[in-house]
Parts: structure tokens; C-alpha cells; sequence
């Protein structure tokens, strides 16, 4: 008799880690698996590169779209950079999820923080490595970086790893496969919540049923 | 250096949902699957049935056994019925949790509020149909009770599925492959859940780390 449907609206997924967890690769096994996820891709008032794409790399878009975009409230963030601006589209974001899109947002921590203020609602994930000394094997087998940087990459990965407190789930990058299957079934819990499938047990007790 | 546990305690599962929809065979699919999950029997004073065990169907006591567990307070929820006692014990249920083996309760709503009030910490899911109607014909279907009895049935799932609120996770049992496959995630997702790994954050941060 009643519509029963099994989903309202998209899901928002915050995923952070320190530089060189290995976040991208995990994002590329997640994307692969939920086709229908919706990856969030930056503003950017710079010139494309050669072989970038609109949509794919960055959203390029004008410096005066993007001061509108300010304006209007429209960005959860934004930053100057070598004279050119960066920042996530809000709007964009809710017009996804409104359609019942589940959008994937890969964001540092500050960006996250923001999130959990404007989108209460969004599930936010924190990417750590197995261990402090993994992390520096990986940073140094990438093999683009002074010891320096390396060294500093490591101090700052530190500092990220206590703000995973704020996040609702940690998840280990021990090997990618297992690391996004973790991401996965985090995706397919939330889902499950009682509070986003009221509805699917007021179809049972009839939703005239104030008092439940 | 520092030993990072990926688990550290078990998980308490409760699982509930009311009579005819399917919950021994979603068990039975999520037992096969999980198979170092340990299902809690209850204790019962009355007498093996032929081809019962004890310790799978029931664990069978003296009543005197059980009436010293009820005065230690060992036991989450006990009956008495037809001049037997029947009851969970908690006791077991902690010492299973601080083995580290995540323990299975099915248990109804009464029993759940109880087990919410006395281990904050445990998981509960519950079960429902797809739809009342879809409820009914599998009550029907199995062709044991008297119309009236049905009747009876559905309306007390009614009054059940009113008691979902309280859950954590609401699950339709629309194919027993996929509320299995659900109930799996969300034991996955739970695992992940920051404040049982924060741990892992510290094996990064260091210990020492009482501001994070």
C-alpha cells in the first residue's frame, strides 16, 4: 500500500589523511566500487594545464564567477594561492545530495571541521597508516621529497592525527583493498541508521503514530 | 615500536524484530558468515527436550543455580514461565566481551532497553519486514497459527517496530542475503568507529598526547 523507499537523500562523505596515507588510491577503489558516488572536484580560478579537464581536475571558472560564488555564500571554503582562488561549492554539494546523490568530499581538516558546522549530518572519515614509521617508509619511497620536507610531511601528519578525534570513523590503510572495504561498509552502515529509516518502520506501524 | 591492537574489547550485538520475520534465518546466514561471533543462549531451568544440547539450544541449570544468579545479579533479564525460569545472563555475556569475542543477543524489545540501560556501548539492530503486508503473508505462509493469532502477531509487530526508535540501525528483511550482508557492515562500521580505535590515532600521535 505505502511507498517504501529505501533511500532519501544523498549521503555526505568527508574523507582526510595525512599527506601520503595514501588517500587518492583508496578513493580510486571506492569510486570504482559505488559508480554512483558523486566525487566533489574543487573551484579554481587558474588557466587548466594542458590535459586538465573541467569537472574532472578542477570546476575552472572566472575570478568574477568565483567572487559571486563568495558573496553569495555559496563556498564551505576557499583560499588564495599565487593569485588565484581555490574552493568547495557548498551548492553544489546540496543540490547533489537534494537529488539523492551521495557525494565524496576529500578535504584537510580545517575544510572538515567547517563541514561538521554547516552539514552536521555528514559522515566524516579519517585515513590514518598502519603506524608512524609506515607512513615515513611510504613518504620516502615516493622518493619526490627532500628529507627536509619528508621530515616536516611527518610533523604534520602528527598534528592531523589528533584531530581524527573530531571524526566519527578511523580507518587504517594498512593494504587499500581492506581500506576501502572498510569505507564501503561504513557507506552501507550509515545507511542503516534509525534516524534516515524512520520512515521504512512508520511504513509498518502507520505514520499517524506520533507518540513513537 | 609501539604495538597497534586492531581490536581491543567485543562487541555486544542485540538483535530484534518482531515474530515472522525471518530473524533464525538472518542469524543463521550472519553466524555462517561470522563465524567467530558467539551466539548468547539462554539459561533455562526446565528440562532438555529429546535431541536438545545443551549450550546450543539452551543452557540447562538446577533451579537453585539459577536463583543464585538472580540474587548476584548476574542475570540482564529473566521469566518465569509454566514453573520454569528462563533468563540472559550477563555475566557470561562480559566475560565473552572482555575475551575480545563479539557476542550475538536475540533478544526482544524489553530485553533490549535493558541491555541499552546496562551496556551503553552495544549495537542494536532490528528487523523489520519490508511492509505489514509482505509480514502477513509470511505469517500465512508458514502455516501454524490461527487467523486470529496472525492477527494477534501483526499487531504486536506494530506496537514492536514502534520500539525501533530506539535502535541504532533499522534493517528490512527484504532478502536474507542482503539483511545479512547489512547486519555485516554494521558490525564492520562499529569496528571502525573512532572511539574504539583512537588507539591507532595515538600509536601515531604518541600516547603522551593528553590535549588531543
Amino acid at each position: 500500500m505505502r511507498a517504501i523507499q529505501k533511500k532519501k537523500r544523498g549521503e555526505l562523505i568527508v574523507l582526510s589523511g595525512p599527506s601520503g596515507v595514501g588517500k587518492s588510491t583508496v578513493i580510486a577503489e571506492l569510486l570504482g566500487a559505488r559508480r554512483d558516488i558523486h566525487f566533489s572536484v574543487s573551484f579554481t580560478t587558474r588557466q587548466p594545464r594542458t590535459g586538465e579537464q573541467d569537472g574532472v581536475n578542477y570546476r575552472f571558472v572566472s575570478r568574477e564567477e568565483f567572487e559571486r560564488m563568495i558573496a553569495d555564500g555559496e563556498l564551505l571554503e576557499f583560499a588564495e594561492y599565487v593569485g588565484n582562488y581555490y574552493g568547495t561549492s557548498l551548492k553544489v554539494i546540496r543540490e547533489q545530495l537534494d537529488r539523492g546523490v551521495d557525494v565524496l568530499l576529500d578535504i584537510e581538516v580545517q575544510g572538515a571541521a567547517k563541514v561538521r558546522e554547516r552539514c552536521p549530518e555528514a559522515v566524516l572519515i579519517f585515513l590514518i597508516p598502519p603506524s608512524i614509521e609506515e607512513l615515513s617508509r611510504r613518504l620516502h619511497r615516493r622518493n619526490t621529497d627532500a628529507e627536509e620536507v619528508i621530515q616536516r610531511r611527518l610533523e604534520k601528519a602528527r598534528q592531523e592525527c589528533r584531530e581524527s578525534v573530531n571524526y566519527d570513523y578511523l580507518v587504517v590503510n594498512d593494504t587499500v583493498m581492506d581500506a576501502a572495504g572498510e569505507i564501503l561498509s561504513i557507506l552501507q552502515a550509515e545507511q542503516c541508521r534509525t534516524q534516515k529509516r524512520i520512515h521504512l518502520a512508520q511504513g509498518i506501524t502507520g505514520p499517524q503514530d506520533e507518540e513513537a
